[in-house]
């Protein structure tokens, strides 16, 4: 699911590190479900959560309604009792906290933090903590950097399966955006020509119609210009507006 | 609760632009608060819902709890029966939307197309569809901008709220990002000249374990170096450090 590791080694170009996501003791099931597909919207499927509330909680009916269409990241996902065995394998581990630890790793904004670890991790956990209590001091302290979410300083609770969707987002971007797909079909604007000639068209009927007054333009033409011109509009649309100024001198 | 409006001119240096979310036909409950309080921490205050699945949405007790502390979004949310009347006011209107139509406005990523509003919107909507049909053809065309979260191209549909969630981070950095406040404490790193002490400490008790023979030194000594600048020791752990040394010198 992840893109194809290109090379073995951190600094080689399109190297993606293994990505993992950890959550630490979730209590909500609809959060790890949510979790999961958020994580899979942006093209990560390995998930492990440690000491969940629910034993069972990959397969409640909360956390696959959802999860959606990310079933298969609960399917594989792993249970353990401690962090340590979360981040088994893994070479960097990042937390997200927001209540301040007496000591621990450096704060950094994933946007600016985040491509620092390209180039030279092979391999990368984001761990998060509960709904009610974030990480534990301890947890934190086993972590190399700790990823701080930019938010209200008086109201800065996410929640966590949104802290999930925004870190995944974060790193999907760092490690190189997925394309976006045009949702609306292509257009082709028209010519300088279409346009010019458009305007001169309906000037003609504007002449006509006694709303413009040769002798007194009064920059009436160039707005109408301006207007077009802002507006980049298609060969279709040039169509159109032909079309209606026809239909206004034809008008008996 | 927005940042004040520093001037009434979208191109004056500090301009805020008035910022509106607008969920249209939004069937869940819990993701109605999920997204008040998405908005929240971002610094959002502005929710109208079009035509919601439940009328008394905004008071049911799913909303509230999935608000969290954003119940006072809820309470000055509006709720009003056509995009047109939802959009009122507004001067730019932004639709999210998944599925490809037939004709429309251009589709940006976020990262990419918000801050091109910037200097030149007095005013916003961001407009999201329903959870299970997004927005329809008719919504999208009343919209200046389609906006485009980059997903994995098989799997790209997003829940509602972490939608809006990751729209509001990216529209609240393009405004200029709330600063990140550290989770730990400060530090202060050793000086060259204690890291240089530190380690001439150790050199003298490692000749004496006989793991360092000076005659044969093996570049010993310059890996350790390189190891504590790698890490950039703080003043306490090179205390600690002289510490251990210490205590192994004096071991009888």
């Amino acid at each position: 699911m992840d893109r194809p590791v290109a090379s073995d080694t951190p600094d080689s170009p399109g190297f993606v590190p293994r990505t993992r996501f950890v959550l630490v003791r979730p209590s909500h099931p609809g959060n790890v479900g949510a979790a999961a597909r958020a994580m899979k919207v942006m093209g990560f499927s390995e998930l492990v959560l440690v000491q969940p509330r629910f034993a069972d909680v990959l397969c409640q009916e909360d956390t696959v309604a959802m999860a959606s269409g990310a079933a298969d990241i609960l399917v594989r996902a792993r249970i353990v009792s401690t962090l340590d065995e979360a981040l088994e394998g893994m070479q960097m581990a990042c937390a997200t906290a927001m209540t301040p630890r007496d000591f621990g790793p450096p704060t950094v904004a994933p946007r600016s933090g985040l491509p620092e670890l390209l180039g030279r991790v092979t391999s990368v956990a984001f761990v998060f903590g509960s709904e009610r209590l974030g990480l534990s001091n301890e947890d934190v302290q086993r972590c190399n950097l700790c990823l701080s979410i930019p938010t209200r300083p008086d109201f800065g609770s996410l929640n966590l399966s949104q802290a999930v969707q925004l870190i995944a987002y974060e790193w999907r971007e760092t490690l190189g955006a997925y394309p976006v797909v045009p949702r609306t079909r292509a257009v082709y604007r028209a010519g300088h020509d279409a346009v010019a000639g458009a305007l001169e068209q309906w000037r003609e009927v504007l002449v006509e119609l006694e709303f413009l007054d040769p002798q007194v333009p009064r920059k009436l033409m160039p707005r109408l210009r301006q207007l077009l011109l802002r507006a980049e509009p298609t060969v279709e649309e040039i169509h159109i507006l032909r079309g209606i100024a026809r239909a206004v001198k034809k008008r008996p």
